[in-house]
């Protein structure tokens, strides 16, 4: 089964009932690669419209989430093992983007690298990168 | 001024009026360390009750800022660098505690490690291990 | 001035006489990045021919280092200031490549991230994943 | 058998016989905690006296490998899975002390937190900040 973002929203909507009011989704994915979308929420943001670290950070983490689905099949839970972030500007007042490549998909691990970016703006201008490994399955 | 818990919560509750909302308080503070907590929420969590992964990311991020405050006074916005974190067992059903210790406060950056566990259990325990870096104001 | 390997390799083995007899060279250099290698030594390997934890970092950070010539000119000190690193297969019997790119360039820090692969090998089947941050002088 | 800085000196001079010429060593074991040391060596240094950031890193790697002997017996291969590091000062003129504490043992992974500082030198005034994962064999 190919894994779409389509089938990916389902699965997540369903999985996790609370999800939908979250503001993530997957608007893109390829073998190996997914991108997911934090729409920009005005109750949740710092003075300035910035947007907090750990909701970056959670962008980052379902990206990595997604992409192991398109390798692995849809997993119910997000067995993240580690995760590096550094936060390279500040996101104002804007949704975000988040794109996972796997480098490496092994027996019990699965490793990414994700980029993070404002929505409408330049994909090279990065918000923040992270890496980390995810658990597989046994 | 000694930064108090109580120091830390008045601020954070003026500065970031929408905080109070989302669950997190500093309980603790020496010099050079401050502990986080992140009040159960029913409504953000997993099936089986586990508190999801960016939740406990936050509560790290968290207590390194308040950290820092023990260090260099109030400071308004939370400009962690970078983050990495292991997440070592899921919390289930649980507040969480954060204690981060900083290990160094430099000119230009503030490293702490973050230890997690949840609050009523045993402290050696770990949810999470953090380890990260504040960038901190010229 | 254009960073060149030639230039690096020069520069490099000027301000660290000893450098020549550890067998890293810059093998490539574009606009902020910079790819390094480390030639295969039969005498620093572990049972088997496998290249070292140690020495597949060292290949890593000496690519920041490289990769941050291309855009403040060259700097006598490699002063990293954080680094991860995820291992993702063994390295075996072979000289390593690291292609550092940079991501982001501020006037503090400089953040990249690194993939290392055996020279002669696929350069997608990754030996290693690396991204830090590299302090840059005020 | 309680594993003891000899036990593990004896098994890696043995297991790799180049090793006793990279200046290793354990100099201290606790039941999930070890110490390595890096004798400082005149011929793998910067100017100024200072160790390689590939050192301090070399022998943190070290220190969580050598703790985890202490949890699962000898190992013959060092399987670091991933390492963090942020350098805090430089080491100058002075041999390396990493001491290594693990902070979960689990089924796949060993996680421990490593302090490294100048033997001779306040314990308290790191060199570096390292925490790291483990692969353990099946």
């Amino acid at each position: 089964m190919k894994i779409t973002p389509e089938i990916i929203n389902e699965f997540v909507a369903e999985a996790f009932p609370t999800a939908a009011s979250t503001g993530f989704s997957c608007v893109e994915t390829a073998d190996g690669s997914a991108t997911a979308r934090l729409a920009y929420n005005e109750h949740n943001i710092r003075p300035g419209g910035i947007v907090p670290g750990p909701s970056v950070f959670a962008v980052a983490d379902v990206a990595l989430w997604y992409a192991v689905f398109t390798r692995i099949g849809l997993q119910p839970m997000a067995v993240t093992s580690d995760m590096t972030i550094h936060f390279l500007r500040p996101a104002i007042g804007a949704s975000l983007l988040a794109k996972c490549s796997l480098t490496k998909v092994g027996k019990r691990l699965a490793h990414g690298e994700i980029r993070v970016w404002e929505e409408g703006g330049d994909p090279e201008r990065l918000i923040a990168f992270a890496s980390g490994a995810y658990a597989l399955p046994d």
